[in-house]
């Protein structure tokens, strides 16, 4: 099990090559789903709105009641510590997911076999993203279907929050990738409007105004944030809204946002073209530029790069 | 961390000390809580109805569509050798659950850093019952709080499958533990009926009839199946129906099943008293009764011998 | 416009030649599907529960009003006179279905041009059954899909009567052709349980125990009740109740019933393999082989037949 | 059946007499409601808002996947030739409907009988308005009366869609005729708030505030986009909003919109008075003033001209 | 304020002329309808079924907690006393409702205007029953109405409980009154099911089967349980179940129960006749015939001749 | 039961002492709880925004179509003269609130017994606030927790009309006070949001951003109306719209208001700490600020001198 040149994971108080980086099968986290996680990224290896994202993450945390012995300040200084030791790892153009997570750890029951385990896991980590598998998105368009099981209700358990428990969101995936291996699932809330994928948010557009679902349906994405603020530098009008079939079947244009996407063009919804068939549609494009020009970094032609 | 006389837990293939048996950060039961898992008992040191419980575990690992390559058979022997392995480890009044987890493992891109990790991780491992801890339970009867949130819905994510997504259910934990730390959580469903709390079913009785939420609605408990069928056995009549806070407020007697808890009679509902408060009421004292002769053990005395 | 040996059509009291057989663009049944219908078929060229159909007829006329002018023993005369002028038209091996439909016809102020158009139009017609198209599916099963629209609900507009606004059920096939063309759509429910395709009921089959969904939530098929007392008389439990996809994915077999498909195996459901990968499924054939004999006509070798 | 002086109607190419518009049995139209169309009016012999009216007809046609080979400009034209021919046969005093429809016309198997029927049917109409039968309206205010079943949800069908699936509506209408054939069926939604009746939408006035149910449950009428626009340009404040029976029996005044309609003045809810008892409320009739004005016709002299 | 010969009324351990029962305008019972009761009646002045009366009292009681310093057999012998000393105030062809009520009284802090009074109102009265006002719904049949308003949600107040909040029921009194002063509403449950009316039962019969609502939605009538062991007798399938608009439409005949009702022809549900049209229909006919038999006292006659 | 000196109740046309004002046993508010109020307060003696309260009776009298013999300016006027008649009956340091109602008094055929009481009983009278039992309120924060029954759905019954039908919300409190007798419930409505508690609206503060539940789901309170304009004058943006439990659980600050309360802290949601850890935080204590200078009488003083 000897790995060179491992990555180094933070893990409770120590950095560790990746390979050590394991928790007890009693970790709360493993048993129950019982973890918040936030997962930022680098755009050509600079860490982009950290502050955002971990406090989205305090807001996870609180939802469950999880209280680590950790401020933002100290997983703003892990984060950086970590992306500074894995840098070297990876090439120039390539870039990097910085997930953080908490768990509930080890109950005092549990604790007999890890005595020094804490309550709290903590784990900062780094992972390449995946431009090569992506880049035909940027070409083609993303094909969305909605798969028939519909996303978790916020009286049952928040979308708001960003936990590890997942199942909801592998259900539509399995449905979907049943019928389509590339086509990515976005779930219906509870009374049929669109609600999100797997760590995706989505956007139509209809006569230049944007539209995306309300965020008590929805994690709220710092991309997706990114882009209403954008959007509204441009003069488009944005609004959270329900948004249902109807509004995608009319839609000119659609696209998804997430951290690692950023901003990626919908091909079709439920085999359906959009109004306008150019990938991106143009105000998509505009949208792209502007992230672009924004972070700084050219991560779409990052990703188009990799087509062959 | 060198723990003496450490429990065996089956892990992927091999037999391994607990305090060894962990998992990858990126293992898809950690990262997303997306794993099954089943647990079976000892009574007497001897295991009950593992047949029973690895077809119910089988039905949540094909909902999750999850193909370990074990069968129903492996599964049973590796289990009767975990036991076979840990039985030493405790004293004559005590026993065990054993748990069975299969987790999604690590996928392709996941595994770098644990290049022979399967993309089904398995485990079987023992955990000595909390039997002291609960023993006042059964003397005073269990005191039932519903919270607000509500059950997961099926078309959500069945809770007829027993996955390691537990967040919905915690949630109902915390709002109960939060004013009372000794009551236990039963959930309502979407309808607002009673469903089910971590891990347990509940009956209700009135005028000799007893009645427990509709499986659709519930994890189906091996428990909740025996006590049915001593209940006909009885001469009760059961029915699987859509019961709500008025059945329970105007209910005679009331009770818990679990593998663990077996049955245990409920103080209160929300802080009403039953209509019969003796602890065990009389119908419920008959079934523990036959519970007890039925698996040939007195679990019953095995728990309320440890009241001070 | 001129056809050879045309079938005839029965329309407002005559027998035309079927190019004959229109209705005014007011029509209320082309407006707003304000109109009824029932659908009976021939096996081996005799009509098959005629008067069962004709009863199911009159309780869709009862539930939207419509009076029309004709008892259940003229639409069996009517019926029989249909089929006895067309039967000459299709080959000893072929079959037909056979609708009846009844419309709002023409209003008051609508009738200015057809000025002796009735206020419910009544047509009885013959259509020779797709045996070739669907001899496929007896070999192969079919593929079962359930789409992300949901059934139009029995609070808005009941699904037991049998009407011309299919659009809910056709959304539901837009969605699942997208995908695959092959396979059948069956929507679920508004609480996501399993309900029904564009005129079709789906069974499951779990330990010998053959469930379906409610009458409240689907069309009472014709085919679903012989099939019904058929698994009854050969011993087995049959079922009515609310089934989900937790349930689809646990079936051991599962198949649909229809007025011409009478029974036809399943092969997987959002494609899921079922528990027995024959097809068909060794209860499911048990049910095929009583319902040839009940009919007195071997309509699984018509249908087979037609492989190539 | 020579019918004298007879409109012409546009039907799949040609313009025949409306006696010869009649379209097969086998039309999807008519079997299944599998059709949408628009409807577009003339004041004073001049077409209103057609632009306005064909791009909903082109939501409706893509809600439905239907694709006819017609552009927005062919119907224009179309419109506009069948309103040129049938102008000369109504008087000065009144003004006609033109509704364009779309069916999914017959399948491959369907069209034996009509061989050369297309796959999508086109028809563009005239029928002329029911001044006379609705002038009544104008005087006394239409009495509302909310029935019990619910209107279609957006998860199921959109609303949004002008289909021929009108019978949920009907359902609606059958309801309130029984009890009082004068009244006016406006249906709540699935969760209880006014949504709209057969082709028309509800405005309820409170303090000089408009408010109008949102357009996700109901159809976006052309007159109710006019309303708004206008009431904006006299300084009221209009929204978009749940609205329901408590907002309804607290208005000051309400009243209808529809293409006929334009802004009919509402007597009463479910027989309750509303707080304004004129007819029409004070707020409500500068609405019809400037509503005449923009359009440059009198349409509420000509209603109530037909007052005896 | 003298009035001659007055009914007596128990109230709070007293028997006082029924001029002088009142309540404190600070009774909870008043203030915020924070109260239950119950009613039987008298046949030919004895009592029907008090046993059964109390025993769904004390359920309502317990449901909101109230406890009263009374038993079953207090108020057995409360309601007895009640009865006979208010049996000489009426003919010996009218007969009584003995409504037992309680209500949560004043609490502490309200009780300084009234030292006395108690923390829980106890009241048992006579109300001569309308015998002549209702004579007409036997000889016609009662028009049953749905209002568009719904049934209370058990999950926010269970229908089983008799209470004195009945403001859901009167806003559908209210919409159906304003339509038809005669009709008797009859609302339907969050699902669309029929419900109840206010203090009603409703059965349909399709094919010799009798359906009432699930006890889960109404109040569970002792009227309903009667008539359902007498058709049980008579050899007639009864069930509980959801029955919707489209179970209403097609049914054969349909009838109301209710304490004083006992089985009362329904002529028309939303206007639509029924499929018998006799009044009552032949089962119903049956069932009522039954009734009297059982009580041994011919009610419907003492109903009917009342009729001039 | 002579009580010395009395405070003075309006009942029916007479002032009279509070020992007299009784209600009839058959009072349709005490039967049915089928009567409206609302209930203003005075500060340092003088009466508050009376206006608006007797606006929003009017509304709650629409509701239920109650149609009393008096304007507002008869409630008016009432209302100010019994204030004056009972300030002698309080110390300069109290305060009184002064409810209106109105109920549907005795139908003609319950009037027998009290044949000049009208068919709408109209009360005006005076409470004394409980400054002392809240004042600790004031100092710790209230506790809120959220009872698992559900608030009555405006489909059902609008809570926006302020009545006598408080079962509801008094479920909730049983659930409540069971765990925590110092304890505010607050229900969650029919989707899970926050709605309200008995009489008392909840807002939740969020980076310098007031929510209120929408007043849909909600009385609509005058002083949630008058905060929500001192946080416009403070320059903080107020939103109405759907909280819930995620958006509680994350909030920096939290409080209730009531006609009563006006402003008082919350000390944490379901037993978890806000943001702020002062009480009040800094924003609530802002808008105390306002409210007292506003209305220009230290209420918050006046609760606070109560402690010790």
């Amino acid at each position: 099990m000897a790995i060179a040149n491992q990555r180094i994971v933070y893990l409770n108080g120590a950095f560790v090559p990746e390979s050590e980086a394991l928790v007890p099968i009693k970790d709360a986290g493993f048993k129950f789903g019982d973890a918040v996680f936030d997962t930022t990224r680098t755009f050509g290896h600079k860490i982009f709105r950290l502050q955002e994202h971990l406090e989205r993450f305090e807001r996870s945390l609180r939802y469950l009641d999880l209280k680590p012995k950790y401020s933002i300040g100290d997983f703003t200084r892990i984060t950086e510590e970590v992306v500074k030791r894995n840098l070297p790892l990876i090439g120039p153009d390539d870039d990097y997911w910085i997930p953080q997570r908490v768990s509930r750890g080890l109950s005092a029951g549990d604790r007999e076999a890890w005595p020094d385990w804490p309550d709290t896991t903590v784990i900062v980590e780094c992972t390449p993203l995946p431009l090569a598998a992506r880049a035909k998105m940027y070409r083609d368009g993303i094909e969305v279907i909605t798969p028939s099981v519909r996303r978790v209700a916020p009286e049952m358990a928040s979308p708001r929050a960003k936990t590890h428990n997942y199942l909801n969101l592998i259900l539509g995936d399995l449905e979907v990738a049943a019928q389509n291996p590339d086509a990515l699932s976005v779930l219906l809330d509870r009374d049929g409007n669109l609600a999100e994928g797997k760590g995706s948010n989505i956007f139509l557009i209809h006569d230049g105004r944007l539209r995306t679902p309300r965020e008590k349906f929805v994690l709220p994405g710092v991309s997706r944030k990114v882009t209403k603020e954008l959007a509204g530098q441009l003069g488009y009008e944005v609004e959270d809204r329900d948004i249902d079939l109807f509004d995608a079947y009319s839609a000119d244009e659609a696209f998804i946002t997430s951290t690692s996407f950023c901003i990626c063009p919908v091909q079709s919804i439920n085999g359906r073209a959009l109004g306008s068939t150019d990938i991106p549609g143009p105000l998509t494009k505009r949208l792209i530029d502007a992230y672009v020009d924004m972070v700084g970094f050219d991560w779409y032609a990052q990703y188009t790069s990799h087509l062959a």
